[in-house]
């Protein structure tokens, strides 16, 4: 059906596959993951697909993203399943770099994306995107893409990326693909698998709090806190869930919004028993 | 004699540029400078001509790696001078990016190299190396570089540079050129014309103490302190020098040295009436 995939381990291999395809007019999409597949990536490779002649698709869990008492020993991991997944999806390279080539023991330098990392996110995981700001800058250089794609379920590692590219002045363009849900409507994460069923039904309260939220907006409302007060109100229903946060941002400046005109990201990170998760909305006022 | 040399400041044209010669198959080396051209310049564009198929300057007065009271302001600019120089070397793009292009309003992306930045001018000079890291990865993922050449005078930047490249996989080569040197030893520097006549015989204490030193190398002294002992008194016998450090350190590291064996780099900085002038040299014992 489609040609084989190939695995790049090598980093002097993957610049290289890289020119290789430059020099013959051939663009490039990357897709970064953490791997452990679900319906989600499988949406940015087909994405990727679309954009470009060839697909790349990244699986590195990065150490540098993960803070202290983070998950990352513990981030579920399936290499088998993950390379057949993504071979199905007709991705062209996977590419999986070790731990001790990209950070070696003199490793010392760190990209970081100030402004847009400092609120949501970045309060409570105060190393998080300078990890990941470093990582993607790393994988940009070894991969040379024409257009990296990321989920907007990740609505604030998006913005973060795009704005890098743009400081840097890195060649390439950044793409936002829209956040799939399970038909119930939780957002597609890796770390669902650490739900339990009681936790699964109150995590379902983030997507319900989006769609009263947009509701609320469709229906004339612009102050973000009685949309808040709403989004509150419905979260805490359950017991088992704390907030972490539950605000309205400008779409690029990630700054609060008191009033939406004409629009505004609406971000929830909810502990939800012991796993914490992220979703968000685009609100929109005519 | 050399064709026409082509003048970019455009952000879209020059990696434009720099994607036909790599698609051609040409090899790019790129010079970053800060303008104000000199012997020690020109020797980098000769170098740059001699390892790539075409050589591009760039030319930008960096102000984020200027600290506050630092030299920004009046740091000697001559572009129609530099522009000749730079076309009379043979070079093939004058890139000549815009103040508020590279850094719009919005800006707030900075890459940090931490251990190699600790000490030497990292010390007094604290945001420096950052603007340094900075500026460079913007103008390598501009001008898509093969080859950067960047002169040995400044060697901590040398060092910091090569190790970005290596954390970040940057898929280029770092080349430090030799320091080239006035007829009495000074290292050229743009910072030169700020020296009085009484300055300019004080500012050669520099490169005598590091002839000094490397003689003492030669004759068997492996100790960094007696070395350095010599270095001090023959830097102090001008009551206008003020020492910054002078020290011996790891060629690749910059760690402090108290032997060498077999290779140390004595690294000076030295306030010569109201200018700040680094120099530096290989001691090596067989």
């Amino acid at each position: 059906m489609f040609p084989a995939m190939e695995i790049i381990q090598d980093l002097k291999v993957m610049p290289h596959w890289a020119d290789t395809q430059r020099r013959t007019g051939r663009t490039i999409a990357l897709v970064p993951t953490m791997g452990f597949f679900h319906s989600g990536h499988l949406s940015l490779m087909n994405h990727g697909r679309e954009m470009a002649d060839r697909v790349v698709v990244s699986l590195f869990v990065n150490p540098l993203q993960f803070g202290a008492g983070e998950d990352f020993e513990k981030y579920p991991r399936d290499f088998g399943r993950d390379r057949q997944l993504a071979e199905e999806a007709g991705v062209d390279i996977l590419f999986t770099p070790r731990h001790q080539d990209l950070y070696p023991e003199d490793y010392q330098t760190y990209v970081s994306v100030e402004r847009v990392t400092n609120g949501l996110c970045g309060v409570s995981r105060p190393v998080h995107f300078r990890g990941v700001a470093t990582v993607v800058c790393k994988l940009f250089q070894l991969v040379k893409p024409h257009k990296a794609i990321f989920g907007l379920k990740d609505y604030q590692q998006v913005v973060t990326i795009k704005q890098m590219v743009r400081d840097l002045n890195m060649d390439l363009e950044v793409i936002g693909s829209p956040t799939v849900r399970e038909a119930d409507g939780l957002a597609m994460s890796s770390r669902n698998v650490y739900l339990s069923s009681e936790d699964r039904m109150a995590a379902l309260s983030l997507s319900q709090s989006l769609s009263a939220a947009q509701k609320r907006c469709r229906e004339g409302e612009r102050g973000a806190g009685s949309i808040l007060a709403e989004v509150i109100r419905i979260l805490t229903r359950h017991p088992g869930n704390r907030i972490d946060y539950a605000k309205i941002v400008h779409p690029h400046t990630l700054k609060e919004l008191e009033t939406i005109n004409p629009r505004g990201i609406l971000a929830l990170a909810v502990r939800v028993g012991k796993t914490r998760l992220i979703d968000n909305c685009l609100l929109e006022v005519d």
